[in-house]
């Protein structure tokens, strides 16, 4: 039910989805007169049909409920029901589009932290000059302790090894420039915390330009940070996106330009197009949550579909809690 | 001496300058034999040679030089012996390519504080889609108090009202988003003093995506913040522009089709050049400080010249000065 859209662009995104993966079922969870509506008006193919599950919820989690009230109040609401279903093994993994804060809560109160970590940490994929790198927390925390920071460098390495099927991917830590103050405490702190854990490979501070440069294939962050990074970029990509179309319309002969180069600036669109990837992992969770983006539409949601069965095909939470175990016990020696 | 080119650029910069400014007059301070060579090898007409005077240095600042080492060792280095002129009255205003933490630190101890101010912070204007809009901090400050927010707020507040000549400009304090946990605990106490400070017209949180989308005309951030969106967003415009020009020169056709729109194209990038934005204040000194970019061109760094001449002819410290004054009259009332 979350999103702008709600069921509008998850419902055909699901049965995209379910067309593509052969092996995938669905439980679709929702109000369930209006996805039965809306399901009448779909054309489908019928050998999709036993693979998808109709299940009635309660009252939704609006968009701006902030995420104590929603834990108290909306447990029978889509987005509670669809965490629980992961909790008790009916789903191997939960994706919505609704309000991030009470995914979130949801996620800790319901399916539980992994041994070992503290805090959840957003984790999203950006474009580089190379292809892409991953940055975290994109908004789960503020104020991240230097151990929190250690945590979610170890937890993005074992997710981008996974997923990417990219051995020992480089890990930079976000600061500001060699030329100003050295950073903040908790960032120098985690610097040392980072550089002595083995098994990491870690290569240092990065600066904010490093990050589209491709320097680091994931790049931590504390979650102030990361959002304002990531939502700014997302915003100076829409600018010169404007600005592009302005100068390509302001007279007749750049119109007719326009329509010669249409082909090489869809292309290069859709290379940044930020919905091409789709789908934040909430990494820290015994069970796997991916958040789409609210605005998606249906084929920007359906990527988030496909992030989710690649991390359920890679068992990210287990590969997760498989190297922290490792971890705890190396440090106990 | 600094910057990445030193006179090589900043020679040309400010013969040209004098040129353009009949009235302005440069002292220039470096490796007196060097400009001197340089100078020689510059076509300039004679009549402005009058308003320009070299005066040697002693040793420089080096790029990567701890600003404790560059007031303690660096004294009569080109960037010592500029800001010291502005604190002798011989200069209005000291324009550098060098280190910026040395460059403050010479400020803060030279120049010192304005009354009212306990930290300096750095001020640039970025490309929005209305104009343009200004940030600060941009790195000269981490771990900012909600009172810093409250200082920047109002010198940022004073310099755009008198550069831009903008009565009343918007202000919006940087956070992250709605659905997330709401900011961190600065960034809320911060948002309740600039709200009860009168004579700010604060219009409240700003997101990341809101900066370029031009919503407020200062954005007000700690400078870890700041420092990483302005550079991370100067990579993804790096990022952006190499994606189109590998987009328009993948064939001959699009070579061909490049060529065409090459008017439109280059408009484009002059618009979000941020080099034509060159120029940072040092702002909170009793004194004015401009940061030209290390990597700046003779074109660019003159846009640094003319900021701080700007500044000089709306004599921004001293408005800022006097605004402060009249709020601590207040408060104490």
């Amino acid at each position: 039910m979350g999103g702008d859209f709600g069921p509008h662009v998850i419902l055909p995104a699901c049965l995209s989805a379910l067309e593509r993966y052969p092996y995938l079922k669905i439980l679709l969870i929702g109000e369930i007169d209006q996805l039965e509506s809306l399901l009448s008006k779909q054309r489908f193919v019928e050998s999709i049909m036993s693979r998808l599950v109709l299940v009635p919820s309660g009252d939704s989690v609006s968009m701006d409920e902030k995420p104590s009230s929603a834990i108290r109040h909306r447990q029978n609401s889509s987005m509670g029901l669809a965490v629980k279903a992961v909790a008790e093994k009916q789903a191997d993994a939960c994706v919505s589009g609704g309000n991030t804060g009470a995914l979130m809560a949801f996620g800790r109160l319901t399916l539980k932290m992994l041994p070992g970590i503290e805090r959840p940490a957003i984790i999203a994929s950006v474009p580089t000059m190379n292809g892409h790198c991953y940055m975290l927390d994109l908004g789960a925390n503020v104020d991240s302790s230097a151990a929190h920071l250690l945590q979610f460098a170890i937890m993005a390495s074992v997710m981008v090894e996974a997923v990417d099927n990219k051995p020992q991917p480089t890990i930079g830590l976000l600061n500001v420039g060699e030329e100003m103050v050295k950073g903040n405490e908790q960032v120098r702190l985690a610097n040392d915390l980072v550089r002595q854990q083995e098994g990491l490979n870690y290569i240092g501070y990065v600066e904010g330009n490093d990050v589209f440069a491709g320097k680091a294939d994931i790049v931590v962050c504390d979650g102030f940070v990361g959002n304002v990074t990531l939502k700014s970029s997302e915003g100076l990509a829409r600018l010169i996106s404007r600005r592009v179309r302005l100068g390509f319309t302001r007279n007749l002969y750049r119109r007719f330009l326009a329509i010669l180069a249409r082909p090489v600036l869809k292309e290069i669109q859709v290379q940044l197009d930020p919905s091409r990837r789709n789908g934040a992992t909430l990494l820290g969770l015994q069970g796997i949550v991916i958040k789409s983006h609210g605005s998606a539409d249906q084929r920007c949601f359906g990527y988030a579909l496909d992030r989710a069965i690649a991390e359920v095909l890679q068992n990210v939470p287990g590969r997760i809690s498989e190297r922290l175990s490792g971890y705890l016990s190396s440090r106990s020696d």
